[in-house]
């Protein structure tokens, strides 16, 4: 018998994925020139030149038997020990080899994190707004994941809600920053107090609750925004890192786990994702990019046209009315709907060739998010676009 | 707190492993071509330069951000059609895109396997002699993994044992061939019995128990050998691929899952494949490294050396009095021992700097595998330590 839940999980399809392929459909009948399609998180600026001639001297350089060879299921030693180095000089925080687990993307990252500390029936916290992933990647291992409604006016964290929520169940926190959908960066005094209540509660508790980290946008921060580094704040922090965005190669499944040095058992926990991995199948990202991304660790694509294509949208918004949170960071904002179904407002949306995505697919209902990944001459064609949608439905006149 | 049944996993330590690192110990005492490893089944021959001329040709023509861009969950739609092509043109099957399911190597491709058709305390059943990683793959999923012990006549299935492991819990059947550590092909016999077993027993059970078929050695099969395709004696079968050892690139996990077109619900497996994805972490493998093996599918590395180190090894093995099924493939061959603790067999042969695995690890007590994917020079000169040791230890005069 095939296992029923997965069997279930069929006929619930993704909002995001809907209306991308909405919006490739639409695309057919106009040209996908003429798609404002705002829905996916793609990356859209090319792969620096520096890593694709990095893998053109591995593969041109090196004996392909040892090249393409088994790589040790923590990591590849050479790359562990880059990767420590560059994140002790960024960070100040004493990172070596043993801290540092290689994994395929920030998806196995945090598939490794999640079952570090958490058993079936135990509860993960989240912040609202959320990555919507993050529900089947803690759920189907056994564990709970629960969201913290938003604090909808700065979209740093609802220290009331979450501080309610908190329980004896609750092992791990999971947070984003700079974060998918909202585009916010968590502030010092966001993540100071965000460690306090954590080292509180595990005393309280007699557990450790864990902070887990995604960061795949952690190099996408613009200009004047501090950007602090979560683990500085709180000991017990598993930093879960792809190089997806910073490089521009989501397709290539590439990230790692790194434990905060200051971490009790800090190493057995890197030796542990070793053992997650053989029951999940993992076995390590490939050893070819593994050594590509070990040459190209300070290096990012050049992401600077987020923060024009970013500026040109938040600029027409707020003109135009809307009430939104300015991003610190990412390639996406989240923005208030001018109605409070945002459902209904995105549909209408659709009618300008419009892609925006409801709020409600990332537990923040009346809000929608725009991911201005696309070149920036679309984004500038979408906000005559958008300012007719808000004109021909919104305007009070 | 970290989670128990990992933590518990530190202490144990692979045979294998240990074997390795002590060979790699004593070559830097002696020089490590004069350790005869025979440990590790890490291939030992080249890429083929079709598939390194493949990677160039895509790093240089395409456009990066799409070449690393993401892959759909279930792989990219060219790679998995020329996939299900090949395998029709070879097999006779009618496999389409739909049946192909792009997966992280053999262990990934397992990983999602097992998921499919298994909840924990379901019994999953494997055959004595088995690759020892399928225990922790198979029990960390929640469901149990029973080993049917072996005929240690010919290395094909004990069926009178199998028959009598059957049981309403057992919902898939294991099986690997050609063989690791056996070296054995499952005759057209043995599968053609197997699937009658299976049928029979699934209707006296009222549930279809899968066949879940693990052929990263499909490629290494010896001259005159019949080495027949699993799935077309029996429907409901799950084929597990990797390209390691065909292409000699394991450290570039890339594989599939290969649902027969006749099993019921086969395009659901298939999609259930993606569901499975997002608990474990899966999420394709390298966008990159697919496009290269859909170009290079019917190609193999030079695998002629495994068979010539075969011939050598089992000649003088047989000269030398040792009971040995003939390998039918493979880069492994699974002699008896000298004496009936085979551990202690192996540990003698050490002194020879012979490093030989102890069957106990394959389920298979009393025997001993040698993985002869090195130099064929060395195999030659590892004969003469071979005829030392055992004439110095077992020798009846």
């Amino acid at each position: 018998m095939l296992v029923q839940k997965y069997k279930d999980m069929l006929s619930g399809k993704s909002v995001i994925r809907q209306l991308s392929e909405f919006a490739t459909a639409r695309g057919k009948e106009i040209g996908y020139e003429n798609v404002f399609d705002y829905s996916l998180g793609n990356p859209s600026v090319p792969v620096p030149q520096t890593f694709t001639n990095e893998m053109m001297k591995l593969l041109t350089t090196r004996e392909s038997s040892v090249l393409h060879g088994y790589s040790p299921s923590l990591g590849i030693t050479s790359v562990r020990e880059a990767v420590a180095a560059s994140l002790e000089r960024r960070f100040g925080l004493p990172y070596r080899r043993e801290h540092i687990f290689m994994a395929s993307g920030a998806a196995g990252a945090l598939a490794h994190a999640f079952r570090l500390v958490t058993e079936p029936g135990d509860e993960v916290l989240c912040f609202a707004p959320f990555f919507p992933e993050y529900r089947p990647y803690v759920d189907l291992t056994g564990a709970v994941l629960k969201v913290v409604p938003p604090d909808t006016e700065s979209f740093q964290i609802n220290f009331e809600a979450f501080e309610a929520m908190l329980s004896q169940k609750v092992m791990a926190v999971l947070i984003n920053t700079p974060n998918n959908p909202s585009g916010v960066v968590y502030s010092r005094e966001t993540l100071a107090r965000l460690a306090d209540v954590l080292k509180r509660k595990s005393a309280e508790y007699g557990h450790t609750i864990y902070l887990i980290s995604d960061e795949p946008y952690r190099e996408i921060v613009f200009e004047g925004v501090d950007a602090p580094c979560v683990s500085q704040f709180y000991d017990n922090t598993i930093m879960c890192y792809s190089f997806s965005k910073s490089l521009s190669l989501p397709g290539e499944r590439i990230g790692y786990v790194a434990v905060n040095p200051a971490c009790e058992d800090a190493e057995d926990m890197v030796n542990m994702c070793g053992q997650i991995s053989r029951g999940i199948g993992h076995n390590c990202p490939p050893s070819l990019i593994q050594l590509a991304v070990a040459e190209t660790l300070e290096l990012t694509a050049d992401l600077k046209v987020y923060e024009t294509n970013m500026k040109l949208l938040y600029e027409k918004l707020v003109k135009l009315g809307f009430t939104c949170v300015k991003p610190g960071g990412t390639f996406y904002i989240f923005p208030r709907a001018l109605e409070e179904d945002a459902k209904a407002f995105c549909d209408k949306a659709l009618k300008y060739d419009l892609v925006l995505v409801p709020g409600d697919t990332f537990g923040a209902p009346g809000f929608f998010r725009m991911a201005y990944c696309i070149e920036t001459e679309k984004v500038e064609r979408s906000l005559a676009a958008l300012e007719r949608f808000v004109e021909e439905n919104y305007s009070r006149g």
